[in-house]
């Protein structure tokens, strides 16, 4: 195992003082936790978003706190979702007049941890509330999640239901438009190869010369199945049809779209990517309104991508064009 | 080789239209070259900067084109010197009443294609000057380089200068802030492995299993050596020696630094390495006025990372934290 690190006991601490220390501006640390909040948290007036989960995604979900998006992030160790303490800290640490949203990915161990902590938080007095983000198309059920997996389309619901909290408007409301981000979000990913826990210290998997896995997950579960290596345009084609064929986008519609590089694989490929994904919707006569594309939601040194597509309407556009100012991502 | 692109001829073009899709708000090609400018380029009354090489680099340089840095990028073959006739259209593209400064790297075809393009530019009534940019610390001459070479440093001289010809200055004035930038960077970097050019399509070296080398260039230029893997502290605490032992900076004094991925590295272990960066600078009493850290000036799918410093006086930090807002670096 090759990485750069100090020991894999160190990795999250190490990595939160090292993300403290880079953005000292957006970011403060939850003294003796886990746990990264907006340097002026709690921010009363103002429903407090928090997510988390294991880490090795950077930069989610870190990279994602800060002014317009989440107000807390909680990392667990790599891979495996932060416990119950950790995240009751993290609302404790945001908690507004307002109340605090969990924006959680549908894993089994997620969900249960934050939930728990949510009923906690309760009991302490917070007004707490939740959205379960399920974008995965590739499969139901899967190694950790029964149900969907959250992927990269979790970016979207940082970024418009942070921007909705952002407005002043309720919990009830920043978790309603949270919500519809989910209903109207898809993802589909594939993989060339594996990443190693640095615990494990091996692979998760091998792949062929020329085979890769489609539908993985971001913890390198499987897929849907594996092929051979086709071409940028023909697993861009694949993909696109996966994801569309489980919504309903009418021609003329608006969307947006994250092209996800999971870890090792060059911008360069994912701007090729692009390049079909944006031909094949002008096609369809469907209109993209808003590309990220880059490193959102990765899964340690994983090459790979995928791609996420979310229905837009006016409240969503303006939503996802509202301003932010995060590590990871800043729209002005 | 196990690549996400559909011909190896055809990689940048369309990475390119990839590009011009994602950005479209900053982004526009020159029909018919391998050059993306400012959507509103030529602008009139503000320096224009131009900066390129071989492709493979990504985001450099395209993801630097917007305002508050540079106006165009020209993009040759992978780890191959655009041709100078299509650096002249870039210039011509946006060459503006008040001229146009080169940013080059220092590779030796790199500076002889831009210069010929100057030359030819100048015949054209354009009034051109340039800056070449050599910040490697590792080795003196290599493989493709007479002298240091141009690596991620690059990035502060697009930042500062494109922010000095955001104010207005003359040619002649932010020439010379783009040399003292140039004058005041270093960078080292290193390496866990070799990245694949398409075109050749097998690992450019190898390493052994326990094995990195050190100073690397981004070509996959050989560095000054060969060793066994260390730990992110020493191999922070190595690079940085090595980077200030070819500067001076006093205590008190400011820097900026850039903790960048060559393309395969987790974004967790370059906050690993930051961490280390910061408390090394903090023992000496260095301040860190600003950190960038993520994937700047990669070597296509390269494990690795490199550490610059710039030693910042009032007038370059005040440039370098000036509004920008391109692709890939975005500053409120």
């Amino acid at each position: 195992m090759k990485k750069i690190i100090n020991s894999t006991e160190a990795i999250v601490n190490e990595m939160l003082e090292g993300i403290v220390k880079a953005h000292p501006e957006h970011i403060k640390r939850v003294e003796g936790f886990n746990v990264l909040t907006r340097v002026n948290s709690p921010i009363q007036g103002k429903v407090a978003l928090i997510s988390g989960g294991g880490s090795g995604h950077e930069p989610s979900h870190a990279g994602f706190v800060g002014k317009g998006m989440l107000d807390a992030a909680v990392a667990g160790e790599v891979f495996t979702s932060p416990t119950p303490d950790q995240v009751l800290e993290g609302i404790k640490a945001i908690g507004s007049d307002k109340g605090v949203l969990l924006v959680i990915k549908n894993y089994s161990g997620d969900v249960m941890n934050f939930e728990m902590a949510a009923e906690m938080a309760e009991m302490e007095g917070i007004k707490v509330d939740k959205v379960v983000v399920n974008d995965d198309v590739a499969v139901e059920n899967s190694t950790y999640t029964t149900g969907r997996r959250g992927v990269a389309g979790t970016i979207f619901v940082h970024k418009i239901a942070g921007a909705a909290a952002e407005e002043g408007k309720s919990l009830e409301e920043v978790q309603k438009i949270a919500q519809k981000v989910v209903d109207n979000t898809r993802t589909m990913g594939m993989s060339l190869g594996a990443c190693t826990v640095p615990a494990v210290g091996k692979p998760s998997f091998t792949l062929g010369e020329d085979e890769i896995e489609m539908g993985l997950g971001i913890h390198g579960e499987p897929g849907t199945h594996r092929e051979k290596l086709s071409s940028a345009d023909e697993l861009t084609e694949y993909m696109l049809g996966k994801i569309l064929e489980d919504m309903s986008i009418e021609k003329a519609e608006e969307v947006g779209v994250i092209v996800n590089g999971l870890g090792a694989t060059p911008l360069m490929e994912l701007y090729i990517v692009n390049k079909k994904l944006h031909s094949l919707l002008e096609e369809k006569e469907i209109k993209v309104n808003k590309t990220l594309i880059g490193n959102y939601m990765t899964s340690l040194e994983m090459p790979g991508f995928s791609i996420s597509v979310i229905k837009l309407d006016e409240e969503l556009k303006r939503l996802l064009n509202a301003e932010a100012d995060t590590p990871a991502l800043k729209e002005i």
